[in-house]
């Protein structure tokens, strides 16, 4: 017999009475009825019962053991009386007598259980996250990760593209977040970075003829940790193409995003890649007030200055006098009552805004009545107007925004999200697909004038040339983001692979050409000799696997996290270095007060 | 039509005729035949011949292309007269008549032809590697790389393996190598380290229960470049399973090698799993001189110490009285020639070593003799038993090497290769697969005699406990390499899991507990939370796809190398970082001069 197990603690059932059988695994608990020991033998694919009573040769070996012992057993095979059978449990027919016993790992008294739904602190179960691990949840959610990557990777394959794999330490990219370092001990003094995405090793591979391009790809960016967001490394299913347009990516990207969903989305309803809207950048703002809408919130803001202008509500009849400023609608059925108006209002106020206004429509002695102090001020006519504009009757409600979008966009979109939970509006069953489009290349900063980049300075501008060399401000780019669900699951774009179109983009923000070129070398080089058009895009696998888990966190779908404070505390990093590491390197430590 | 391409270049065939198509590629040649223009118009798939005549409406245009540049063109697909048919190409059939084009990026004088066999300076490869990758055999053997990582991964899901991620940026990994270090923002003055090799994470894996894990793995060493390891990060196939037996990982793994070599081997014979030899550590180094032997040769080296003890040839005589020495046989099976034994000579001198003595056997006037001025020394009875004992005769030759084995092991086991290959002895078309088993857990320093580890210090020590209570030097651990064609392929051992064996192990080499625990604190606190037996490997998937691909550098199967100075030529890494950067990360640089 093998010299640890002949099965799985998943495997045996009743076709397997009467058999001598060997088991490996935990102690999951262990239980005393009337003297006999009862214990839930778990390994990774199942969990047997096991048990010995008083005449076992091995009785007193098997009474010492504790919760979460590894321990090999051999014993013999019986079924279970029929009324002890449990059919939830694939070895629920049988149980095992055990006739003997190794301790294969003992354990210490246990910082946490794992049988059971206790809770623990994050840290410690980050500092003993190999026992965190074990617990049912953890064994699921990075199961479910492992199929997932494998189903991204199955799926890529399947419509042709390869897998290559780019360096890790290497130079500088562009990303926009801050570059982890690592020091070069061959040149003192001297840094390579490590890749806050594989951007410019795919450009370059699409220079190089490769055609189609992915990787399940390590990232890593020096940013400060979030809910969604790794402080250090995390990953993502990066691609690109050559010879594509903008709805060449799409048409394929999103059957494998949609396949992944519905292979793991567990029954939820996952929209038809057929039905994504392409919701141009603005719009997304004005509906949505974010680039990343929860599209199973039905809500869609509504501009509704016009019936604001010159009323008799002073604050946002001011406000339209200014330039660039807007009153913004957001609709809430079934809203329609002064305590959940009260309520918004006080949210807005929480996040930093002087209020929301409301109305909200009431039956009074069976007619309709809109209620609210703005309702007053802007009188019966203005109000009806908006009610008509917005589609809503008895027992409904609108919030008013005011200013500059972008003063009270993002609140905007928050507080469309909470009314869409609040109300019941927002379908949880369901993975809401769409594409963000048209994002403006540049963007102004406001206290200084200068104009900069909005996003990725490798897109192409829409209109080529000739558009730059209009207002920069109303350039587009061929560049795009998948929301789902109110997160951003893919970013992406068509580069501009024209050396003069790139160094005219890069020329408007106020970069030289020497300054792309210091820069930026390795591709801008690349492209002088026979690019491509390509573009691509990249999914960000945790998120995807947070989503599909249901987690609301990142750190519980990742193996080996870091803290808040981007610490491991199990494995101590990070950590003072020797001395004779600085020297090699080169570096002193300026000390810290 | 689509705006790029209505086909490949490899898909047009005798169907296609009298269609209109979209191509896209690189200009691969121009012709000029008699006032018509033929392109070999190249993309990743394959290489379809245009064409233009005068009377084409863009025959201007097409005039001005050159090599490499990256056009479209619409054409019409005509069948080639019979006669000029190429049956060696899938597109050999047809030629498209050119009707359109658009240059969609043009190119500068090439740095290098992609057209050809031209060879470059490595240095001028890799500045411009994004034009060097289109060349075939670059295109080839990353494709091939790919195939093989795939295939790797297919082989492992089929054997019920999951692949898991684990952490990059993290803390120290005790695998004997240099760590690349990255300084914390977070924690100015603080270092995360690179991993080595994912090692105590899997073996956290298995402490969590995750059973059989693994993963195509980044690893980082800094280490200085060589032709068969890189500078920086390569990729690993890592595994990791719990409940196993060293014989166990050799079934698991055996079969996943062997089926690559099969499926990519080019047709080469690849020894069958059943037959690979486990030679042990000792015996290894005595047969061929390493522990990575070429078994594709046949030549066994042998002790034949007995016959040189108190022999007239003094040299060897006197070595003889030392304690530890030995003189070791390298038979030469066909090299029984003067010239032969002399080139072989110099080679030992040019190694370092004084020289080797020799015996060549030779026919004279139909009697054997014994030449060279070794047999004269020693006389006729003990080289008679020297040949007896090697199994020689006429045209053989021996050479022989005297002194502790350490001094001598490494020349002998390249003299050995040389013999081979010079004596045509390898078998180039082969496969030849041996694990090397029983490696020691300890040496001795020779100056210090200080006891110290000679491999992994996380291996099982074979009689566990008991054994390290005896000499240590006669310690074997459950601890193993694949060798195939003289190179190491694969590295693994089943782990020590018993923290108080552990703790032995370590005090043994002069650890104590406290420095065991601040050292490698991760894994040891772990193994006191019921620790299952647990072992695996790790195989080199860079050296595994240069074998495969018959390259003798490791450089030929990674799309961007570093050089030999651990530079990135074409991003320019590493690189000065700003005054902010080192600010941030609380770091100042030591001035070099």
């Amino acid at each position: 017999m093998h010299a640890y197990r002949s099965h799985t603690c998943a495997e045996l059932t009743k076709e397997n009475v009467g058999e001598t059988v060997r088991l490996a695994g935990w102690v999951h608990r262990v239980r005393d009825h009337g003297g006999v020991l009862f214990i839930d033998l778990r390994d990774h694919y199942g969990v047997t019962q096991v048990l010995c009573d008083p005449d076992s040769p091995v009785f007193a070996s098997v009474e010492k053991v504790r919760s979460e012992w590894c321990i090999r057993i051999d014993g013999t095979v019986k079924a279970r009386d029929e009324s002890l059978v449990n059919a939830k449990l694939p070895t629920g027919e049988i149980e095992v007598y055990i006739r003997d016993i190794e301790i294969l790992g003992a354990s210490e008294e246990l910082p946490l259980m794992v049988f059971g739904d206790q809770e623990y602190p994050e840290e410690t179960r980050l500092r003993y996250r190999y026992l965190d691990l074990r617990r049912e949840v953890m064994q699921k959610n990075m199961t479910l990760r492992s199929d997932v990557v494998a189903s991204f990777r199955k799926r890529m394959w399947d419509i042709n593209f390869r897998e290559y794999q780019t360096p890790i330490i290497t130079a500088s990219s562009p990303e926009g977040a801050r570059d982890f370092l690592v020091p070069s001990r061959l040149h003192p003094g001297k840094f390579y970075a490590l890749p806050q995405a594989p951007q410019q090793f795919k450009q370059l591979l699409m220079v190089s003829g490769f055609d189609k391009y992915f990787q399940i790809a390590p990232c890593f960016r020096d940013e400060d940790p979030r809910a969604d967001r790794s402080p250090t490394d995390f990953y993502q299913l990066d691609l690109e193409m050559s010879f594509v347009t903008q709805q060449d990516v799409f048409d394929t990207v999103s059957p494998v995003i949609a396949g992944v969903f519905e292979e793991f989305g567990g029954g939820k309803k996952v929209d038809a890649p057929g039905d994504w809207p392409q919701i141009p950048y603005k719009e997304a703002a004005l509906k949505y007030g974010t680039d990343k809408p929860d599209l199973r919130n039905p809500i869609e803001m509504q501009d509704v200055s016009e019936h604001f202008a010159g009323s008799g509500f002073a604050i946002f009849a001011k406000i339209l006098e200014q330039d660039g400023t807007e009153i913004r609608a957001i609709p809430a059925p079934n809203g329609g009552s002064r305590k959940f108006c009260d309520r918004m209002n006080a949210f807005a106020q929480k996040e930093g805004l002087p209020g929301m206004g409301y109305i909200f429509w009431r039956d009074k002695d069976g007619e309709m009545e809109a209620a609210g102090p703005l309702a007053k001020n802007i009188g019966p006519e203005r109000t009806e107007a908006i009610r008509q504009q917005l589609g809503l009757g008895v027992g409904d409600a609108a919030f008013f925004l005011g200013g500059k979008p972008k003063s009270f966009e993002r609140v905007a979109g928050k507080a469309r999200d909470v009314i869409g939970e609040d109300l019941n509006l927002t379908d949880k069953d369901r993975f809401a697909f769409a594409w963000i489009v048209d994002f403006p290349i540049y963007e102004k900063d406001e206290e200084t004038g200068k104009i900069d980049f909005e996003h990725n300075p490798f897109s192409m501008p829409q209109g080529g040339m000739e558009a730059l060399e209009g207002d920069p401000l109303a350039v587009r780019g061929f560049q795009y983001d998948l929301a789902c669900n109110g997160y951003e699951l893919v970013s992406g774009a068509i580069r501009n692979h024209k050396p003069e179109i790139m160094f005219k983009a890069f020329e408007i923000a106020g970069y030289g050409e020497d300054e792309v070129k210091k820069r930026f070398g390795g591709l801008v080089n690349a492209f002088r000799f026979g690019a491509p058009p390509h573009g691509g895009c990249a999914a960000g696998i945790d998120r995807i696997v947070m989503l599909l888990a249901a987690e609301d966190n990142i750190r519980e779908v990742m193996l080996f996290p870091m803290n808040q404070r981007a610490e491991d505390l199990m494995m101590q990093a990070p950590s003072d270095p020797t001395s004779d590491q600085l020297m090699e390197l080169g570096l002193r430590i300026i000390p810290q007060d």
